[in-house]
């Protein structure tokens, strides 16, 4: 008896990517044996051609990008991964020479981020390609990093640099000149700061990852957390790539995954790479941006909207 | 400071769904404490618009229909319910006069079967609507039912009536003369098994869902037990609606979600609803279906394929 396409291509790219639990995605469902004494951590994104990656990323980029997306969450929350479950909605012209690369960058990021799919499932559709991805990780229980939690007096910190993202979709674009695709890659291959993540708890008041906008996604901690924030534009992390960029494109701009967090001035997060870039201030759930001579700088738009 | 619509749309339409454990649908990730002593029981699914439910299907059975799909993973593997988490690529001209019953339609079935909201993503597509579900459930540890563990000599069962989710898609389409709509909810609502599923632990050596059709589905079972299967056509139980159909469609159809499964011939199962149509044999993973006069019937096709 023959079997239909879909299975031939789950058992050729995706039954090699499965963890035990996912029982050679070949039965109805997964079994995990929950980590003893840890509390389940779940995250869910999806992505779509032309709106989260350009139709022609390479195949080995787009499956990453949305693992690391996820990883970003679990990041955030100071979590440690444990698998993933992903369905596919695909066009009818992505055939083998695409989904053979797809599954080969995700080999990749499941060794060098420990990681493992659970299931899933493959279906057609006349529209873009939709990728959906559901990651499920483990942090200490009640000791998971929130939003909520910034208290007046408190340092906004982050890590890595700010903007990258916005910079590597313009590079990728061909808007920018990047001989080498270094800083294109900082979109289509995130780093999700897992380690940092783990590193703040206890440290961290609040924390959430920096995806659709650093002015944005401070305004979510503001609100969780019922206080304001202050920073200034001058001490905003940069990469080399942001000469000549206005810094309010760069803290517009989504995609970075890098760490925001609330802790305070003197707390030793250097080492993680974090930069102080202000302070969380007592009032309404308001975000302030200050420019070089102090004065508020005036913010036509504060971050970006993947719906 | 004002939000991206995505912000609203969430707040109004899903926050009201949230597990306890989704923190609102306001932080990064949700959080689970896994039920103790439990295996935790994980499965995926998406459906398209126009290729896994029409297009001007009703907006309150469409997330209601996947999500039963998945209980109906949960409920071939013998597991209870415990949440999802949910991605939706909306197409534009979707908007609050459809996400409004569509929201409600979940809260409903989210009361019947007792699970809620964990998480998920809301993004646009310029292709037809796509959602993505990932269900948890949990089971007491290494009881799940599995496909593999049939043996000749065990009957093949199945519960309910074969062949109504192709003959409710016939009605949905206007095929089939159904004034009141109720074999087409059966496409458009399946059943999924959970009470059944459970009772059969300790009972069924092997079991699945009919999602793609019995003969198809069945084949599974012998691929992963290493056994054959013989069912009789004259056993099949059917629906009032399957007069006058010819029994090779409502075999090869899929989405019935009913349990087929492998237990003794004397199991305790008739109060179930289940009906016994065959048995495992010794040999090759091969299922034949025979007429009433016990000659073999030719098949075209076994089953569906999402692809």
């Amino acid at each position: 008896m023959s079997l239909p396409a879909e299975f031939a291509l789950i058992a050729r790219h995706f039954a090699p990517l499965a963890h035990p639990g996912g029982l050679g995605l070949l039965d109805d469902a997964a079994l995990l044996t929950p980590p003893a004494g840890r509390e389940l951590v779940l995250a869910a994104d999806a992505m779509v051609a032309g709106v989260h990656f350009l139709p022609n990323d390479p195949p080995e980029t787009v499956g990453r990008k949305l693992l690391r997306v996820n990883l970003s969450d679990l990041a955030a929350m100071g979590a440690e991964p444990i698998g993933y479950l992903m369905t596919i909605a695909l066009p009818r012209e992505i055939g083998e020479d695409w989904l053979d690369p797809f599954a080969r960058g995700l080999a990749e990021d499941q060794r060098g981020f420990g990681l493992a799919l659970f299931g899933g499932d493959t279906v057609s559709t006349s529209g873009p390609l939709v990728l959906s991805l559901t990651i499920l990780g483990s942090v200490e229980p009640g000791r998971a990093l929130r939003r909520a939690g910034a208290r007046p007096g408190d340092a906004v910190w982050v890590t890595g640099t700010i903007g990258d993202g916005w910079l590597g979709l313009r590079a990728a674009r061909g808007e920018l000149p990047d001989p080498e695709a270094r800083i294109a890659a900082r979109y289509r291959l995130p780093t999700p700061r897992l380690a940092e993540g783990r590193a703040l708890i206890g440290i961290a008041h609040a924390c959430m990852d920096v995806s659709d906008g650093l002015v944005q996604d401070l305004g979510h901690i503001c609100r969780a957390s019922g206080c304001g924030a202050v920073i200034e534009a001058a001490r905003i992390p940069l990469s080399p790539w942001a000469a000549g960029a206005d810094i309010r494109d760069l803290i517009a701009g989504g995609d970075d995954y890098e760490l925001l967090f609330a802790a305070p001035p003197e707390a030793p997060v250097a080492e993680l790479g974090a930069t102080r870039i202000g302070r969380f201030i007592a009032g309404p759930p308001e975000v302030t941006v200050l420019d070089a001579k102090g004065a508020v700088l005036p913010l036509s738009r504060h971050g970006w909207s993947h719906r």
